[in-house]
């Protein structure tokens, strides 16, 4: 199948090349001399940069309006499919853990009525043996599908592209894997897996259009924003946290697609939800996704008196959330450097030792409480205590003697996830826990997390958060319950401050955070104090390190590109950024043999490529990729006896997927490409394939500057060139804004300088220069 | 008093000037020879770029930790600032709005016991009182705060200073303009004045620091965003409306302190809220401010079935949202052609003209309906029915006869705006308006807010659309409560669906839409209704024109740059859009009367600066502004009689706020400035002026990627320059990466390309490179 694109070139670009003699040359290049006219259809699109992609996306949607209404109804429907998707295998994951935990417990409990020991011994089994599937489909089947993938995915949507994400088998790996690490009681989350649901439809070979980075990127993004809204129900969230947290580049068409793919989430987990309450979904009830609906129940007012105490909690969560960081970098760090590297039996071991630790732990902790009375006040009348033990629920009854009592520490510890972060957010509950329990909980889940981060199995870093910080909230808020008597006080509205100020403290996510939260309680009333608490809590955090996800892409050797430049790029000019490189020039027609040497000699992504003008002196002519001279040398098509630029024919040689990098593959190798020695003698003609204008900077900008065309734009190469000798030119804002319809009489009015008749380009572009008439008609770009 | 830029740069920098001779001159420029060495120190800062004042900010940022910690707390307190202000000014202008409307009510109602002539009468007067006291504010006091703002401020946040928006002067008349146009019952809402409330604090001169366009454009996209957010009390609204419909370059960094200025806002408007309940405001009780609370009574859900209906909502939207942009471009453009010419008093009798007529049909038209029953059953009983006139609440009693009777038309028409959304919006009130009532008030208010729309008051489209939308939503919400009988459904939230496809026809917003109505029900659950009427009304409205306030703009000659590029600039190349054009450079050191000559004989407002290099080849060194020869002509500090570089001590004797253009004035024109015969003879060293290295594209780049450049970095002008002769280095994502923390060796390792010494920058920037010392020296950028 021909693209519509390279096929609309063979029958409207007559490709024609003529040997010019008579023009000397002063600097002989290996390849002999190149000069030749082409029409060069079909050049710019063989390019990957963003912007490249942008350009060939808009001379396809040239074809037709019927393209144009296909291609994007295309996208919206992927979007759609995207969305459904994410949905359902977020309820699938949600439903699997909920039952799996629900089963664990209803067998635990049935035999501890008999016998404790017995009990904890079929709960440790059952989770190692959930945990244990959990590392295995990740060390066997999925290796990409370990930890959260967000600082992976973030990593690719800012431009590196991190080998196996968006593998088909990675996602497998994820919803099963996490299925196995979250229903096993590790203490991490499940929500980091369901940014990779997306990822199987890119996958899927169909859909030629799509193999554009662009549109790729698009819909990873959508997937990343579909997966958080997901995973609290939180659709603006979502679309915050992905444009927030996530994407380097933002367009805001596509801001309208990712909201509709939020959406659709939400819809179909909001039907799912129904459907089961109705029974349908065993274990899972009203249980799975924390949502705290508190509209009508919680606190809706707060006097100034109580900022002092919140201020506090966000202090503590930017300290708490910076050690977290750094513990995790250590531990991380020293993980891959001595432990990860003896194979796959010390992950799984390792995994095992962990959930044996933290089963025994949350299974005996409780048993070492002792046990409270219950409430008896008339407030809380309405309040079942004791509560049978692994239902939702708080008062729970475990290991207590009396009839009347609960188990505090039981209440969040024994308990799922989802269930524990309810029972600390909940309201109308004072005094429910001791603070020595929240306190002990605090330190051992918060050093379980920190050990369990960074092991072989899927984790989300949203769902332990959230329990250690409403854990600090919660003590907080019980010594404002009882030191400012006659406040309207809920201990709830503090455990969910201090889940945003921990969230905060260690993700320094700030908008998106805060309507996450506000999407989990349904009251846009606390958004202030959640507000308050943020800004203090990443403050407090950016004293000593960065954000969790950047430290880990770091530690994962994942170049982000910050926003900014560094200061002292100031200072740096470009010259200077690269004067110690060699820089590998390609003649216009080279050598076979001097490309694979060249290959071979470096690692370069893309070299410039120089011809010579009809006065001799050297010119550049573009930039071609490695990975496009790989696919040259491999087809070998394009091999040419003659040291000359080559007579016509290319496009119909080259169909455009040939250029397009297989989703997630490391790519052509050099050393994969076999050769004959009569190949090596043969000569290519590379003017076809090389993109024609990379972006260029003078050689004296600052690095600052350079830093920002690169940011901006997204760019992978720039070329740094000598300082003109003279302007053409100047580009002004009434240059760029002659509107297509007009008249060519209003045209000319509005912008003196822009020539009216454009819409003719094609005739006009290969009218010949009389001073560089080879050039000219080489570098048309259509 | 002299910035610590330019003092460190005569305190570090030894500014050194030679005059080299024995190099030759093939081209004698008329301003003569021109080389020399400086530390250029104060050059870069000079220009206004986005990207230069980034840099200069940069800069100043390495002053020290403190001056940076000083810097940044700045910031926020303005922002803090602004959200205070605007939050309080949305306070007053309800308040004042609320009460005028309450006494003009109150007033009218007491007369109509006695003769409704006579009440008629009154209210005419009341009204037109009140608008020819606004449209007299705009005319004679400030001509900028006509119309809602919106165009203009996009327009300066894409690039384009519109004369006079930010004037504070502006901002007192979009106040107390508005209370009276709204006060006046005109077809027109009040939160359009709300966007311009930041700038007041920008007009102070107080604060050297903001005086680069990017802080000011960074308040202003604040203010946008809580001027929204209090109109709506939708914080995350306010947002995602300067993000998606405003600004057209956008930071992570400048979202979090965007949300923040919301936030207060909430925090205020809420405060002022919970104050005014206790009755300390007049008439201002729970009225103004439209919120929609149906958390717990509207409906919460919605069955297949109803999406028809909605989606019929959805296309109305479009519909009539296309018809209304179409209408107001016609009615704007004959205005502006032959109204509007004639001077202010032709402004003034229009606008009374108007307020006449809506007063008289508002009054009128409800007389000529006959009152309804009120509903006698169980379900309404709780109904105060019928309801006194002139007070917020459903069924009012206006010209009816018996006793439990209601006037419908008088109940939406007969009200002020938010009373009416109200009503509108109310839920389990079926049945409570006829079809007729509502058809005769889409109609009647449809026609009034087209021919209001224009005029010379300050106005917002929010709230007439609302009116309109939520009209024709009830309307279609009568039809399915009476045929699909058994649903749960409520006429207000088609209303409400209503609102937000017209809402979305007319104005084309998304996001941020969305979340607005969102908020203003707050409750999520329908967020994918809402979503759904939007996709359909903003695709149905795309079809016929462009958004509201794009068609405005470009009325007004605010010419905005899209995000994306227009297609047929594929076909263009940069060479050939500026064509046409002929470059005016200027030497190095030129004469005063050439530059005089030169500014009088066009109106660039830049120009590429050319000197000689060594070995006589000309070189560009820059880019000089219109403003800053027209301030060093001003000035005349800086004439020198002969034509030679000039030596030394430049930046003494200019402040960096010299060059800063005074806030929405015109600048300086040359006509204003005065020089003698004398002066004109001498000459100006334009080096340490100019900016060395704007952004160049080569000549054959196709505009499409020209704009891109342009469009993403916020540039002014970009030069077009031959196609480069060699390629020096090339820069990638690895050259941009080097950790300034690291020491040289691993720098070295990770990069081979960067120069390890880059702290040095400023040393090794002076070494002088063998081949071109003159040059090299000029353009060191520090």
């Amino acid at each position: 199948m021909m693209p519509g694109h390279l096929r609309d070139g063979i029958e409207t670009g007559r490709l024609r090349w003529s040997r010019l003699p008579g023009s000397e040359e002063p600097e002989g290049g290996e390849a002999g001399p190149s000069r030749g006219a082409s029409d060069g259809d079909g050049v710019e699109s063989l390019d990957y940069e963003v912007i490249e992609n942008f350009a060939y996306r808009e001379e396809q949607a040239q074809r037709g309006k019927l393209y144009v209404g296909y291609y994007v109804l295309l996208k919206w429907v992927l979007s759609l499919l995207v969305g459904i998707g994410t949905g359902l295998a977020a309820i699938f994951i949600n439903l699997a853990v909920e039952n799996f935990s629900g089963w664990k417990f209803a067998v635990t409990f049935s035999i501890i009525k008999h016998s404790y020991f017995a009990g904890l011994l079929v709960y440790v089994l059952f989770n190692l043996a959930l945990v244990l599937s959990s590392v295995f489909i990740v060390t066997n089947f999925a290796p990409a599908a370990a930890g959260s993938g967000i600082p992976e995915i973030k990593g690719y949507l800012n431009g590196v592209d991190t080998h196996g994400i968006l593998l088909f088998r990675t996602l497998i790996g994820k919803i099963f894997g996490s299925i196995g690490s979250v229903g096993g009681g590790l203490a991490l989350g499940k929500e980091g897996p369901l940014g990779g649901s997306t990822k199987y439809h890119l996958s899927s070979k169909l859909l030629p259009i799509f193999q554009s980075d662009r549109d790729r990127r698009d819909l990873v993004t959508c997937g990343c924003a579909a997966g958080v809204a997901a995973a609290f129900r939180a659709p603006v969230g979502g679309v915050l946290f992905a444009l927030e947290e996530i994407t380097s580049w933002w367009r805001s068409q596509l801001m309208w697609r990712v909201f509709f793919t939020s959406a659709i989430v939400a819809v179909v987990v909001r039907s799912a939800m129904g459907w089961c309450k109705d029974g349908n979904c065993g274990h899972f009830g009203s249980g799975g996704f924390i949502i705290w609906d508190i509209s009508g129940f919680g606190q809706e007012d707060y006097s100034f008196q109580e900022m002092l105490p919140m201020a506090i909690i966000g202090v503590i969560g930017g300290l708490l959330g910076a050690l977290f960081n750094q513990l995790t970098l250590y531990i991380t760090s020293w993980r891959r450097k001595y432990l990860h590297k003896k194979g796959d039996r010390v992950k799984i071991i390792e995994v095992c030792l962990i959930s044996l630790i933290t089963s025994i732990l949350s299974f005996g902790l409780p048993l070492l409480r002792k046990c409270s009375p219950c409430p008896t006040s008339e407030a809380n009348a309405n309040i079942e205590c004791p509560h049978a033990p692994g239902l939702d629920g708080n008062y729970v009854d475990f290991y207590c003697s009396k009839g009347n009592e609960y188990n505090d520490l039981a209440t969040i510890f024994f308990n799922t996830q989802d269930d524990a972060i309810r029972n600390l957010f909940s309201a109308k509950t004072f005094h429910e826990y001791s603070a020595q329990s929240l306190l002990t909980f605090l330190v051992v889940f918060y050093s379980l997390a920190v050990v369990t981060f960074g092991t072989a199995v899927p984790a989300g870093q949203f769902i332990p958060g959230i329990m250690i910080g409403s854990t600090y909230g919660r003590l907080v808020g019980m010594f404002v319950v009882k030191y400012y008597q006659k406040l309207n006080v809920e201990e709830g509205t503090y455990a969910l401050l201090g889940a945003a100020s921990f969230l905060g403290g260690s993700m320094r996510m700030t908008v998106s955070l805060c309507v996450i939260m506000v999407e989990i309680t349904n009251n846009l009333k606390l958004l202030p104090l959640i507000m308050l608490v943020l800004l203090i809590s990443k403050a407090v955090g950016d004293v000593f390190n960065e954000g969790l996800y950047e430290v880990q892409a770091h530690l994962r050797g994942i170049p982000l590109l910050e926003s900014r430049p560094k200061q002292y790029m100031r200072h740096i000019k470009a010259k200077e950024a690269c004067k110690d490189q060699k820089v590998m020039c390609l003649p216009r027609v080279v050598r076979v043999s001097d490309i694979v040497s060249m290959l071979r000699s470096n690692k370069h992504n893309g070299f410039p490529v120089v011809d010579h003008g009809r006065n001799g002196e050297s010119l550049v002519i573009g930039l071609i990729l490695r990975s496009h001279l790989l696919v040259l040398l491999q087809s070998k098509i394009d091999f040419q006896s003659t040291p000359y630029p080559s007579n016509g024919s290319v496009s119909i040689r080259h169909n455009f997927s040939d250029f397009v990098k297989p989703i997630s593959s490391k790519g052509i190798s050099i050393e994969d490409i076999q050769l004959s020695d009569g190949d090596l003698e043969m000569y290519i003609d590379l003017a076809p394939f090389l993109n024609p204008s990379p972006y260029i900077v003078p050689e004296d900008m600052s690095l600052a500057k350079v830093y920002n065309l690169f940011r901006q734009l997204g760019l992978r190469h720039i070329f740094v060139v000598p300082r003109a000798s003279h302007v053409i030119g100047l580009i002004t804002r009434k240059d760029l804004l002659i509107e297509e319809t007009k008249d060519p009489a209003t045209v000319e009015l509005q912008s003196p300088s822009v020539r009216p008749h454009h819409k003719d380009g094609k005739n006009l572009g290969r009218h010949v220069h009389p001073e560089q008439p080879l050039l000219d008609g080489l570098l048309v770009q259509e």
